[in-house]
């Protein structure tokens, strides 16, 4: 992303991230801009799939949290998470799916928007890694500037209609001090996947090869640590796959749409 | 304790329990009495050592919660615990310690009271085990009908005059799951030793043998279980034993005094 009139990356403002996206002059992930709002994944879905996604999340709130979605089927503006957000045009870089199928990334909809579409945005885990490194913790895949590592759990989630798998975890190595802290400071943020589900054991959780995600990146665990796991936002993504539905758009990896909602407004204290 | 009128022991109130103490009907352990309100150990040192031990307890707070204390030296009436807290005939056993040595067990201090005396009420894991149980977790020492397993630790307190040691910590076994509850619990019950300091592996804070601990009784460890350390309430005896003030007087262990404060309140949210 460009630096306006000398602003860094951090200290920009959503509006204005979203007028470079918007303009096609910024196509790449969005981890680290504009510090201190909410930034969402998003599930687009014709009226026809999404109120069993709809209920999906709702029955699986940790791994799904519905942070925002559209008033009405083919709405693309979403006044209810920021001023001028069009989601046709305001998140970097696009998945299509056919058939639970991916088919191309782009960086604009627009030309494929149909008026049955809902919009979803789900809460996600930069949301609580702001305030962890607020308190001092050591968030490892920020460290090793790498992709957080995501793994396949054991974990069902509960179905609704034809969304139905098992819970994608994060994780973040810790000693057991900061893990206890850690705990603390996310369960003030229910809507950003909250407290973690389970630490240590990974075999405990169906994780059988810590060293091997199944998506992001390893990071390092070193001695005296333990894995910490999330529930992720990845667990929809996978429902999703699984269901097949004719037509589905999300964002692509790391590529959020950055809200005016600001992180502290997502703490219950 | 007898039962009065059938009335269970849980069931019980403060005052009921504390009048079958003072006359001596009751001198025992108070587990599971008075279900619902607050349990603390007791100290008594002479005004000369008090101040000091006050600053102990200030600066390691999550061992050495002080829930009430004398309003003034001699004062054997703790109106703030309690409506009738006679502190010379409450507690059902009492400790006598000179110059650090243990010199007697007695179940009324009356004879011994000094003018100089202040008495401090420090929170007992009682307060915050109600509560997990509440939430449906299982606290293994209670299912196993014995006292908490307590060990000596590495982690160093914060010195304040002839009072220093390492921290005491008491121990529960549980799945990472409960302890993720239990760390949510406790976070809301600060002035009774709060978050656990750590959990996993014992050597980390130098616990060498987990089947052997330095108070209480040994408790199962299941497969799957990690163990989840809470600061205790022995820290501050072990203290005293190394500080040795000329005169000291503490409950015995499980031993309380009742007071008239409700669990509930000491609940920060």
């Amino acid at each position: 992303m460009s630096i306006e009139n000398g602003t860094p990356l951090a200290l920009l403002s959503p509006k204005q991230v979203r007028e470079q996206i918007r303009s096609g002059q910024w196509k790449a992930n969005t981890s680290g801009v504009a510090s201190g709002y909410v930034q969402g994944n998003i599930v687009i879905l014709p009226k026809a799939w999404a109120d069993d996604f709809l209920k999906f999340c709702q029955m699986n709130p940790k791994a799904c949290p519905i942070v925002g979605m559209s008033d009405e089927p083919g709405d693309f503006l979403l006044p209810s998470v920021g001023d001028d957000v069009d989601i046709r045009t305001d998140v970097p870089s696009y998945k299509v799916f056919h058939d639970g199928v991916f088919v191309e990334e782009v960086h604009d909809i627009t030309s494929i928007w149909q008026d049955d579409l809902v919009t979803f945005v789900l809460g996600c885990s930069f949301s609580f890694e702001e305030p962890l490194i607020a308190d001092g913790l050591e968030v490892r895949n920020i460290t090793e500037g790498v992709n957080v590592p995501m793994y396949r759990t054991n974990i069902a989630c509960r179905s609704a209609g034809p969304f139905s798998g098992t819970t994608v975890v994060s994780m973040r190595p810790m000693v057991p001090k900061d893990a206890i802290r850690a705990i603390q400071i996310c369960t003030r943020f229910p809507s950003v996947h909250g407290a973690p589900l389970h630490f240590g054991d990974p075999a405990a959780i169906g994780v059988h090869d810590i060293a091997a995600p199944d998506f992001g990146d390893a990071v390092t665990i070193k001695e005296g640590e333990v894995p910490v796991f999330w529930a992720c936002g990845v667990t929809p993504q996978v429902a999703l796959e699984q269901a097949k539905p004719p037509f589905c758009i999300t964002h692509s990896p790391g590529c959020m749409l950055v809200t005016d909602m600001r992180n502290s407004q997502l703490a219950i204290l």
